[in-house]
Parts: structure tokens; C-alpha cells; sequence
């Protein structure tokens, strides 16, 4: 490793979901895992095997998965006091999470030592020492995070290094320096590290801080200045209060903006896709003016910067857009618009200079996207609204009437049960079908019902089904955005709808994904 | 004026709104002008006179108000090239607004002068040279923007230089540098503005930096170090692509933790309102992990967190919430231990050492949680569930059956209709009605029908109803959790509930919904 590298940490499985909005199941959690040993990073702490059983599930599970790049991590405090490691629940936690390196945290901070754990010092560092040395002796990669370092620094300096040098000479490989409530400024965590280096080198050290006052990226970048090759960090910045630094930024910083090497290039590309993905699987919104990744972070407004744009992207560009997957994005004139259409049909396969549809298709979105449609993840949804207005597509089926029941008997479960009456060519067909809830039930029908006329439907499923509330003022009876993920095992593609009812979005989103299906299949013969 | 004090100049009314998201009336602008003259910001910059006939309307309407403590500022442009400044529209418009200071920004990137103005390099100083002098024999403060300062010093310093210096020479009161592309690094800020420091004195320039790479806060307190006495920014980093630098935390980071002055104390204590005043107006929802104002910014969810921070606050807090107006949030989750549900039960007002019931809640939250359902921003399920536990509760109603119906004909819209037949006390009810969807319906059919019943139940409606899939693997089969916010016009509550039928999760939330009013209202009498 040269002094240019830096190593990626990555603690969205386990200081991320200490978020407010957070929370995984630990089949999510072990998808998330899978992406980030994906794009190469070096360090995936996967939770806290001895503090909750849903981490030590995801432990189990992740023992039948091999991971390319990275290695996993399991996180756990130091032994409790006055008890021998052997004894301590939190460690025999920690080996059966059988991971080839673990974190240990433990307080460099005085305050807490004599204020919340209210132990003798010398015990807080013999819980350190100790601890280190029980998971060393059973082979493990040990990385101490000196839980408090900076707060514990200002105010006991004489102690938080103690704490840090009994944690190297115990064994650790890497001692990570916390500054776990998120106060320090830029220019301490650069000072207090200046003066630690000729303790811990660089090579050996690690950073892990808190954005309570919208630093973090700043503090880990001034940590790396110092030498400090490991960087703590979650994806989109995810975390306990104000969260952690964000590692989407942090390494477009360092790797875009300093010329660092942290990941491939082709890594880098996917950061975009990276950061979509986890909002997604946490369902939290993503924000569009993230950094670097954000929806907005390359769009244009003002008209005096979207026409030097035009003429030098440089011009109001700290960087391409392409380098870290994401694009520019012109947000003001009518012309904009059809740009970006264009653009999207070309990549479609769909010719709109046919039949000049291009303006209507133009205008149809325009409409559309104000009732609350959102074209960005349903390009099935696009693809069909593109054919129908070049001409290109004959709707398959028409519908007579459809019902759809959930029915509750006492405390039994409920029931959902659909009927469905549509025609094709004249031709009726009426039938029923059951499911695991209204929309599940409706999806079942449909497909019954259509088989007959469309044989290839059989192949087709859905994936996944995302329900938005839009506007939240209203109840039960606010619009809500419904997105559908359909699969024929050769493709996925997402279709959407919008209604004040759950039933008619997600029957407009059932429509456009069966018409999608079709509409390729046709392509095809 | 003091070396320890910063001047905060905003201008959320004009580079805010270049923000994808972000609309002001003229109207909206004033109001956001007075609350801002309201905490003493030193300048607020309200639009571009030239530009739009929007901010005209502003500043005409700003001339019937007095502000106490702000000077309105005005933005404009240099002149165009090759005409007087007389002749010019923009700086006749920026005459016109009437503000006893304006911001006039012109290029320092000899890039934006030869490929994008396409002017000579002389006739853009000539350009700045004019304009200032035009404002300064008006009689107004004129402060130079010299935007892309630190991209044209990297680029060519010679030039940069020239440029601050012919503003200055041209009687500028004030030289802002400008990081207009949002692309430099805090040491990058920190060494360019030490070798300009003996061109234009820290007491008379400014910084105005955007977030494009997450560091516009750091950006700006690196540039207050080097002597800098005036920060632009805006409320919330509203603004262009990634924003602005977010006032709302370099004011937090210069006052309560580098002890400058930039405003009165009581204005700090203003600091979390005048954020959701702003996000409010623009009809952005809130950052919760905003720092120092977010609401999560003092939350905390790891139990180990929730214990310390019982003890002492300095444990997991870096400054006092109530400082910025903030207050302190304990949140309950699977990572919760006794002591968040016990702060919890606190914080509801329930004993929950009656009948040992602590444990058992405890257990009961956790096996919840393992089948997704989420506590943290559902306290009303959350309060019913405790005061079940000990025995503070009977169930108000028996539900016999109900069934929620949602049928199409054609193209016409859907329609959806329950019915319900419930029991209290032995006695039967057996209503129906309607609804925008089946939720709706349903929540329609039980409040009717409990009416009879409970008549302070008409007191009470839901205001926003959210959805999250679980698991998005099974497609329409995967579970839901709900999330239901209600009020009685004195309190909102959330409550929630998961299954794999959205009917039946909406059911479950709807329930305890109505078990928290009727609960809160025994209380009460």
C-alpha cells in the first residue's frame, strides 16, 4: 500500500442503522453487504452480534457467502468489568459471529470511564488490554476504536493517549480515533492528530467522526491529510443523530478532488447507483442535493449558468457528472425538456421523431409529472407512453370490471380475494383469484385472466412493490405513488402509477408493466 | 468591531432560490426578510432587480418596510461589455431596487472571460472598474462578488489577483471570494485566501462558497480563520445543485463552538425556528439529521447512548439542544435496552414498574421489531401497547367482522367501500361507508360506527398515512408497515402496524390509533 492509498470502512449495517429513519432487516442488511463487496470495499462491519439477535441472524447468514473484496467485520465493546473476557457475553458474541476481523470499542474519554461507567481507570484499560488480547489470540484482525478520542483528548490528554497505547501494545492492528459526538472542528482533529502520529503511525490508524455540526467529510478529510490511512464512514452519511461522515462523499473527495486511490475507477462510476441503492433498501428519500450524487447535483437553473454550460461544462462544473454515474441535468427551458426525452427514447429504442411525437410525448409528461408521476425509475412506465404515441401499440386487452375484497372474520387473518372481468377481440373472460392482500390478490386475477389470450405472461412476476405517500395532508385519502418491479427472468423493469387510490395506482402500474411485457415480446417475433 | 466578530450576510432570496426545489413569492420573500432582520443577520441579499420582474416586485414592496437591524442588499452583474454603466438595464435595475448596499459580482476565472464572455481580458476589469464606480457615486456599499476566485487562482493567479484588485482600487467596501463551482478543499480555501490576505485586509472581504463537495460549512470556517469577517450563505445551504453553505450551521460552529460573535445570544436560541420557518415557507420537508437544528440532532437510539446520556449529557451530546432552540429525543428501537423504553415510559407519563412490567414490554418490542415493525416515530402505538401491559387499559370495542370492497366498471374511477360490525359492551353496531381508497373507507366505517359509542372520537381525523414495504423481494405479497399520524387539534400522535396485507396493517394502526385517544381522554377526566 503507498502513502496515496486509503482504506474504505464501511458502518452502515451497524453505526448506520443507529439512525433515527434506519433500520434493516438482516436479509437487507446482507444485500447491502453483497453491493459494497461489489464495488470493492475493504471493510464491511456487518452489527453487534452481542447486542441484538437480528445482527447475530445476519452473522449466520453471512457465513454461507463469500465475499471477493472485502472483509467483514463484527462490532462489539471491551469486556464488562471485573469479569474475565472468557467470561464476558459481548465477546463470546463477538467469535461466534466468526468474521475474519473485529472492532472493539473502548473509552478515551475520562469522563466516561469515571462518570458512566464509573470504574477505576486502570480497570477501563485493563477491560482494553484484555480484550484485545483474547480476540488476537483467536486469530483475529483487531481494530480498536478509541471510542471519544478527540473530546477525551481536550480534556485529558495524559489519558487518551494511555488509552490508545495500551490498545497498540495489547495488539491491536489499528487503532481508529472517534470523535464520537461530532464537536471537533477541522482544525483540531488536524492538531490532535499531529501530535498522536509519533504514537500511532499513520499507516496504522484509522478515523471515525459524527456530523453534528456538518464536518464530517471535512474532519475525515483533514484526518487523511495527517496521514491517517483508514477512513470510517457510512453511505449517505446514515447515523446515530446527525449521522456519520458520509463515505459517498468523503471518497469522491478524496479520490475525485485529491487524486487518492481508494477504489477502481469502475467503483467510482457506480457511487451514484450506490448511494440510490441504499436509500432504496432503507426506503429513505434519497437527497437530491447529496454531493456528487444527488439528483440536483448537476442540474442547472439560472439561465446564465445553463448557457455556459452549454459552451464549457467546466464553467459551472467542479467535475463530469459521468465519473461518478451520475449526469447533468438543465432544469429550465421547454427546450430542456425535450432534450432530455430525446435522449431517454434514443437509449429506449424508440424513434419519437415518428409522427413528430416527440412534443406530445413531451407535453403528456409534463402533464403527468404534475398530477405526481415520476418518470426517473419507471421506464417501462416511459416505454409504453412512447409507443402509444408513436402509434406502435394496440392496446391487449380491455377491462369490463374488476372487484377487489378484504375481509376480516374476528381475529382470523384477513382474506383478499379479486374478481376480474376484461375482453380481448371480443372475446370475455371472468375469474377470481386470491392473495396475500388486495393488490396481490388484483396481480393474480389479471394474470389468470390474461394467460389465456398471452401465454408468455406466465413467464413474468413481480419483484417488488414500493408504495409513496404524496403530500401528506390529507389522511387516508392523500394521492399516493405506486412503483412496481416486474421480472421475465430476462429483464426487470418498473412500471408506475398515481391515484388517490391505492388500488387504481397500483392497477395503472399492474397495466404498464403486463403492457411492457407484451409490447417486448412482440419486438422480439 | 472586534476581530472576533462575523457579519452574516444571506442570501436564501436570491442564490437559495437557484435551488431545484426552491420557489418564493415576492411575497414569501419579504416575510423570510423581516424574520431574518428579526435575529439580526447584518445583511440580507433579497434578489437580482435585473433578472426577473419578481424580485423588482420585492424590492418595490421592501421599500414600505423598515428593517431594524439588516441592510437589504441588491445583486446584480458588472455592466455588459463594450457599453457606459448608464446604459446598462441591470445596473439601472440594481439603481432602481433602492437598497442601501448591493453585491456586484464579476469574473475572476480568465476561463469565464475568454470562452464563455468571449471578451477581452481588459475589458472585463474595465467592466468591474465601471459598475463599482457607477454604485459608489450612488451613494451605496457596494461589496465586489468575485465569483470562480478560487478556481481562477488555481488556474491563474496573476489574473485573479488583478481582478480583487481593480474592484478594490474601484472603491469596492468589500471583496467576497467566491467558490462559485463548490469544488475546492478546505486547505485549498485556507492557503489561496493567506497569500491574498496582503491584497484585500480579512476585515474588509467575505466568502461565499457552494457544497458541491460537502465542504461549504468546513469552507467557511477555514476562511473565518484566515481573518475573513463576512459569510455568505443561506438557511438550510438552499441553493444551486448541492446549495449554499448552510447558515443555519456556520453560524452554530462560530458561536457555539469557535465563541466568535455573530449574533445576539437570544437570536442563537432562534436558530431551530428560523430553520423550519424557512423550510416551511419553501414547503421543503425538514432535514432531521440537520445539525444543531434537526430533529434527530439530539436523538438517540443505541441503548448504550441512552443510559450515558441519562447521567450525564456531555456523554453523547456535543452542546446543549436548548441553546439553538433544540431539545434532546430519546428513540426506541430493537437496539434498545431497558433504559430507552424506561426513558420512554418517563417521557408518555406511564409507571411502568406497576407489575413488573418493564421486562415484559421490553421483550414485547423486541419480538415486534423482529417482524418489522418500527417504534422510533410511532408513540402512540408504542403508549398503548405499555398501558396493556399494565393493566391500565380495556379494550374499548370487539370487532365481529368487517370487509373493505374496491371494485372498477370500465373507465370509470374506483370506487371503495366497508363495511364493519363491531360490539361494545354487548351491544352490536353495523355501518358502512365510503372512502378514496380502501383505508379511507375503512377508517370511515369504524369512526362511525364508534361514534355511538365514544363520541370524542369525532374530534380526532388522521393527517398523513405512509406506507414502507418490507423485504422487497416477494413482489405485491411482501409485508407493509404503516404509519398513521392523527390529531384531536390538540396533539398529533403516530401509530403503526405490519403485515403482509396493507388492509390489515392499516387496520392495526387505525386501532391503536383510536385505543391512544380514547386512552389520553379516560386520563383526562
Amino acid at each position: 500500500m503507498t502513502k496515496n492509498n486509503v482504506l474504505i470502512y464501511d458502518t452502515t449495517l451497524r453505526d448506520g442503522t443507529q439512525g433515527e429513519q434506519v433500520t434493516f432487516s438482516a436479509e437487507e442488511k446482507l444485500r447491502i453487504a453483497r453491493k459494497l463487496d461489489d464495488v470493492h470495499f475493504h471493510y464491511i462491519e456487518g452489527g453487534w452480534p452481542g447486542s441484538n439477535p437480528k445482527d447475530m441472524r445476519f452473522f449466520e447468514m453471512a457465513k454461507t457467502v463469500t465475499f471477493k473484496n472485502a472483509r467483514l467485520t463484527a462490532f462489539s465493546s471491551t469486556r464488562k468489568p471485573h469479569i474475565r473476557p472468557e467470561a464476558c457475553p459481548n465477546l463470546k458474541a463477538l467469535v461466534l459471529a466468526g468474521t475474519p476481523a473485529v472492532a472493539i470499542f473502548g473509552k478515551a474519554w475520562d469522563l466516561h470511564v469515571t462518570d458512566i461507567l464509573k470504574i477505576d481507570p486502570e480497570e477501563n484499560l485493563s477491560m482494553i488490554r484484555d480484550s484485545i488480547a483474547y480476540m488476537k489470540a483467536r486469530g483475529k484482525e483487531v481494530l480498536f476504536d478509541a471510542e471519544h478520542f478527540f473530546d477525551g483528548y481536550k480534556a485529558n490528554p495524559r489519558y487518551a493517549l494511555r488509552v490508545v497505547k495500551t490498545a497498540w501494545e495489547a495488539g491491536a492492528d489499528r487503532i481508529v480515533f472517534c470523535d464520537t459526538n461530532g464537536g471537533s472542528m477541522p482544525y483540531e482533529v488536524g492538531d490532535i492528530l499531529k501530535k498522536v502520529a509519533s504514537v500511532i503511525p499513520g499507516e496504522k490508524s484509522g478515523i471515525h467522526v459524527h456530523n453534528d455540526c456538518g464536518l464530517a467529510v471535512a474532519n475525515t478529510i483533514a484526518a487523511v491529510r495527517e496521514g491517517v490511512s483508514l477512513v470510517q464512514g457510512t453511505i449517505n452519511g446514515y447515523g446515530e443523530r446527525c449521522g456519520n461522515a458520509d463515505l459517498i462523499s468523503v471518497i469522491g473527495n478524496l479520490q475525485m478532488k485529491m487524486k487518492m486511490t481508494c477504489l477502481p475507477a469502475e467503483s467510482i462510476r457506480q457511487l451514484t447507483n450506490l448511494s440510490l441503492y441504499v436509500s432504496d433498501v432503507a426506503n429513505i428519500p434519497p437527497l437530491m442535493a447529496r454531493p456528487f450524487v444527488g439528483r440536483s447535483a448537476f442540474a442547472h437553473k439560472g439561465g446564465v449558468h445553463v448557457s455556459a454550460v452549454a459552451k464549457n461544462s467546466a464553467a459551472y462544473e467542479h467535475m463530469q457528472p459521468e465519473l461518478v454515474g451520475n449526469s447533468r441535468r438543465v432544469l429550465v427551458s421547454d427546450m430542456a425538456g425535450k432534450s432530455n426525452i430525446a435522449y431517454k427514447a434514443k437509449a429506449l429504442g424508440i424513434d419519437l421523431n415518428k409522427k413528430n411525437a416527440l412534443g406530445k410525448v413531451v407535453h403528456q409528461v409534463k402533464l403527468m409529472e404534475d398530477k405526481g408521476f415520476q418518470f426517473d425509475a419507471a421506464d417501462g412506465s416511459l416505454s409504453v407512453l412512447m409507443k402509444k404515441a408513436i402509434g406502435e401499440f394496440v392496446e391487449p386487452f380491455t377491462l369490463e370490471c374488476f372487484s377487489v375484497v378484504t375481509s376480516r372474520m374476528l381475529d382470523n387473518p384477513c382474506l383478499s380475494q379479486a374478481t376480474i372481468k376484461i375482453s380481448v377481440g371480443g372475446e370475455e373472460e371472468l375469474t377470481a383469484a386470491e392473495g396475500n392482500g388486495p393488490v396481490n390478490a388484483l396481480d393474480h386475477a389479471l394474470r389468470k385472466a390474461l394467460t389465456k389470450f398471452y401465454p408468455q405472461i406466465r413467464e413474468m412476476h413481480l419483484v417488488d412493490f414500493k408504495v409513496r405517500t404524496l403530500e401528506g395532508s390529507e389522511g387516508t385519502a392523500a394521492g399516493v405513488r405506486v412503483l412496481l418491479d416486474s421480472t421475465d427472468g430476462s429483464e426487470v423493469w418498473s412500471t408506475t402509477g398515481v391515484s388517490e387510490n391505492i388500488i387504481e395506482a397500483s392497477w395503472q402500474a399492474l397495466i404498464d408493466s403486463i403492457e411492457y411485457k407484451l409490447s417486448k415480446d412482440k419486438k422480439r417475433n
